[in-house]
């Protein structure tokens, strides 16, 4: 199978419109002027499928679950897994807001479906910003016509811009591939945990296709993609309370992915993802290196990965790396401490190609070769643990004192 | 009962005595200069009982473990829990090092047992500093006559400076209590998470008592301690291939442990373990303020421990404090990731004596007040999760800039 990458984000593929515009809701910005659309920072995207789309969501695994999440949650219940339509404000959370923003997200998208015409179930809602703060309702149902009214194939890079809070750059990705004799597109935009100022750290990715789909497809297709990046990707080790992944597909190709084609569906999917993915990683806070962690030999994959993590989230490992430092006994302690099956006897740590710990020895001659590699801005470090087979791969970004920085900043 | 808070460290409780001296195992020391011995930074330090003292100790649940913890552990099984001396290097942490490793500690072991005259299974070793750079062993037995030469009871504080890393400053507690009509002491000593250059990163703890303690009873007071204490400080997250706390009861005092006094004797390690403890958040990397977190409302024990952990390891809860930002909505979202029962409807935050979110609504107007508490050095931050009656504390400290300047640094 090839995939063709394209240009683009969630309009590429046939029968999605989009549309990004400024309503004021990011703090400082003069709000929307109905005159100049672009009066202010983009902070309103709208997505529109011509037709209802299947759709399928992965939400946030924490408890402190947002409004929108919460509503998003609930039309996809409702309309049993249809969508033609998903509005994103960023700037504000609406987390922590009680029933005053359930009620501020219903609004956002019973106003959207009047918009659109459609039933309101077949509205999904996000938002990113700052947590504990109302929503500025008034402020988009102000701009949802505006942004209506914007509409477009051309607009994807629009509202790519306007879902972003710190994200020191959109992240959009697009692929073309071959099902039953097609070609279908598959599309998508994220923005990453950059924050503005504290309290922001949403991952939100919004993905389309014009393939058909159906739903049980559809589910396990995000799922399986999502668990090889968006799962696979941390900045700090935070979850927000605001994640989501959300992916439309509307047939407008005319084909539809059945078994047969399910696997290079997944394929597709899984390489827009993964660019969306690393793109956050790439774009975290006072990131200066994107860091591939593998690990290998694990008991288990499921223990592969809560090694991969405990290694692509420990400060000292991140510090190092930011650091030039081929400070392998970071990565063999964070590993050791991960509650996983690990025998130091056989454990291995590679930096780039040099192998720096190997049996139980170290190998401290290879630290300058290590050191020069690690100047560079992509870094692969591998730890293998000795315990058994399998592996596991997660992106992560260094530590940097910008981080501190930027998180550290008064709010008020 | 009553506690009193005295001077001194490990050489408080009677029987004990201690040296710290300068071996030339410390990077850049010039090494042991047998006429003056403190030529270089202290870095060998020999804790030693005038008769054979009832042994308990914990080890790091790091899977890489580091050689002295190895023949430490095997040693307390040997001697069936009885020890004359605890050696301790810092400057090398002899993790990582293989076979090579395991014979340089039990060379330690062995030469620390021939100049105090016991059993090598009655010594206890231990290392910090570098992992995976072979153990100076000779150094080590060059300056090992002088150690014991130097054994006084007013070298406590010595011993205290030979265990420290980064430490910026030495962490010694004793307290005195009363036990069956007689006064005990119990005296300790601990080197924090500082890293003098990358690679360094452990926690160690010596608690001496002249009361004497059946062994049963010993294990179970020190993992009591140790539980409430030890285990309840964080600073990065980081867990070492060398962390251990040894405690020795040497019964010098007269008296005697038992269930009656139970109670009283561990309310007394725990007081030492905690002082220790909280030195070394303290003195943590980087550390600007000790900030103490606090769960409540929580499903179990072991729930309120991993919610106030999921906070006080939060890089984004860290920086809000060290940047003096009242961010309730990044406890909330630490505790809802944290992976226990949360319900965010009934959940509280608290801020030194300030509620900012309860009953699943926001007071944001309280923040300034609470802008104003973070500027002080001791912060108390209070998660309520609506969940139960449970409740955990945990200390830890802010998150700066200066950390990653630390642990970015180059090696080599």
């Amino acid at each position: 199978m090839t995939i063709a990458i394209i240009s683009g984000g969630v309009t590429a593929p046939q029968g999605f419109r989009a549309a990004g515009i400024s309503a004021g809701i990011k703090r400082g910005a003069p709000g929307l002027d109905t005159q100049t659309e672009a009066a202010g920072p983009l902070d309103l995207a709208l997505l529109v499928s011509d037709v209802p789309a299947t759709a399928a969501a992965v939400f946030t695994t924490n408890l402190a679950l947002a409004a929108p999440v919460l509503v998003s949650r609930e039309h996809l219940t409702r309309s049993h897994g249809v969508a033609r339509a998903i509005v994103v404000n960023s700037g504000c959370a609406n987390a922590c807001t009680g029933d005053e923003g359930m009620q501020a997200a219903r609004e956002m998208a019973g106003e959207t479906a009047r918009l659109v015409g459609c039933p309101v179930e077949q509205v999904l809602v996000a938002s990113t910003g700052v947590i504990g703060v109302a929503l500025p309702i008034d402020k988009i149902r102000a701009g949802l016509p505006a942004a209506a009214a914007a509409l477009s194939v051309d607009h994807g890079s629009a509202a790519a811009l306007a879902i972003m809070t710190t994200d020191p750059f959109p992240k959009e990705a697009a692929v073309q591939i071959a099902i039953g004799g097609r070609t279908i597109d598959i599309g998508g935009m994220a923005k990453g945990s950059g924050m503005i100022e504290p309290m922001m750290a949403t991952m939100l990715a919004f993905v389309t296709t014009d393939a058909s789909v159906p739903k049980p497809l559809l589910d396990r297709a995000l799922s399986e993609a999502v668990n090889d990046t968006f799962n696979a990707i941390t900045v700090d080790g935070e979850c927000s309370t605001n994640d989501c992944v959300m992916l439309l597909a509307n047939g407008a190709a005319g084909a539809t992915v059945d078994e047969s084609s399910y696997a290079d569906f997944v394929n597709g999917l899984r390489t827009v993802c993964r660019e969306l993915a690393l793109g956050i990683v790439r774009g975290g806070e006072g990131a200066t290196k994107l860091i591939t962690v593998r690990v290998t030999g694990a008991a288990s994959a499921s223990e592969a990965r809560r090694a991969a993590k405990a290694i692509a989230n420990s400060p000292l490992v991140k510090t190092a790396i930011h650091g030039g430092d081929p400070n392998w006994g970071r990565l063999i302690a964070a590993a050791g401490r991960g509650g996983v099956a690990f025998d130091l006897s056989r454990a291995t740590v590679t930096i780039g190609p040099t192998v720096l710990f190997e049996d139980g020895r170290p190998y401290d001659e290879a630290a300058p070769r290590a050191a020069e590699y690690l100047r560079r801005t992509e870094i692969d470090v591998s730890v293998g643990l000795g315990a058994g087979s399998a592996t596991s791969t997660v992106w992560t970004c260094d530590l940097s004192a910008e981080y501190v920085r930027i998180n550290a900043d008064y709010r008020t």
